[in-house]
């Protein structure tokens, strides 16, 4: 018995999306829709209490974290693998991944926040959004929430962020001038978590990725578009696309 | 050939340091002193470009976060296991050395900067102060230097790291009620990654950490301590205890 929570094919919940489908394991899908907060609903809290997604439910036993659950799925289940042999390769693969749980992915999600949360909550009179914010179990999500439906991030911390993007995709392009994948001949868990994080970068921030500034990145970009199971990773249900499209329209980063 | 480069026993070059004590693995000792700025010589770039320790250095290949080098010290080495045999286990024990690395550590980090930097950097004329920090390769870290020198932190987000080192230090104890390590019945890169954030607490800060509030955390607390490896982490030089200990006396978490 193998069942993911996760929300729509992007970011953390598409890593995992990507590294079952990569694998070829079968797996009962729910999704949880960010939009509704289904994430903090009493029913899912049971399943991982901070109220996140993805978590992954295997014979009775939960794991949660994106970048441990796939490392978990390689190990524990059979099909192509998605780790370096050997323990140096490794080793760097898990270089990259803390890279982008630590930094490329905490600057992504505050400006994505910052643009695009305001477009749900609006719809909420201030006491809804309280009550919804109230459920949150980790303070750090609450005051996520709060500031990106009320004030928003300051112009200096959104440069911050908007820098540490920019970086992040440096040291991208820079890698692949080397190697085909992050971290060498194969594609790896750490194509797979970089990837979750660009998916829609070269078609919605095209002044970020596209072939005169990144060509290698872009390359990389269309491989790992091309595979199987990252097609079918993408071709899960995207029920929140729609906000995402008018919240990109809004951004600039 | 194995060479570790780190700074006194304590955080990020405690963990590798133990790690390569518990395996029994021979390696030769690089100390670089964090407070005369060594990390930034252009010597130890060339080792890791980031200006940051542990990095390790086998047969010629280096491999930087001490997180990712303690896998790769279980991984590659004989000497017994500091990892669980099952993926579930090696699972669980990857979100507690993530969530010390992405929330416990910068807590710490934060409040221990904001309070010991100044014995450091109160040493040097603001045109030396300037040149140091120049040389740091990341802006993070410039800017981490330069408001912990000047204004420090403001009460607010000291306040809510002290949050969020609390929550931690329960997160701990109640795990030690059902388990005599972190991730269950023997002592795992888990507990070698905590333990070296609170190898001082119990007695620099024992409002934190005290035979009333967390009496499992104190008991875990002496049984790792009383370990060989880490005793033998613990006794190499520590060049700064003297600098940390007067800024402890003027720290309130």
């Amino acid at each position: 018995m193998l069942d993911l929570y996760h929300a729509e094919p992007m970011a953390n919940s598409l890593k995992s999306l990507i590294a079952l489908h990569e694998k070829g394991v079968p797996f009962t899908s729910h999704l949880i829709n960010l939009h509704k907060f289904e994430q903090h609903e009493p029913a899912y809290l049971k399943i991982n209490p901070n109220g996140q997604v993805p978590a992954l439910v295997h014979d009775g036993r939960v794991i949660t974290e994106s970048t441990v659950i796939n490392e978990y799925l390689d190990e524990a289940f059979e099909g192509p693998s998605l780790r370096p042999a050997d323990a140096y390769g490794r080793a760097r693969m898990r270089v990259w991944t803390k890279f982008v749980d630590e930094y490329f992915c905490p600057a992504l999600s505050f400006i994505g926040w910052h643009h695009m949360i305001r477009n749900i909550t609006d719809k909420l009179t201030p006491e809804e959004f309280e009550a919804k914010v109230a459920r949150i179990p980790l303070k750090e999500q609450q005051d996520k929430w709060r500031t990106s439906a009320k004030q928003g991030y300051t112009p200096a911390q959104l440069e911050e962020w908007g820098r540490q993007v920019r970086v992040s995709l440096k040291r991208m392009e820079t890698q692949l001038v080397e190697t085909p994948w992050l971290v060498g001949d194969a594609f790896t868990l750490a194509d797979v978590s970089t990837f979750a994080m660009v998916v829609h970068t070269p078609l919605r921030t095209p002044n970020l990725m596209n072939e005169k500034d990144t060509p290698r990145l872009m390359d990389w970009h269309a491989r790992a578009s091309a595979r199987r199971g990252v097609q079918a990773a993408l071709a899960m249900p995207n029920p929140v696309l729609e906000t995402i499209e008018a919240a990109t329209r809004s951004m600039n980063v």
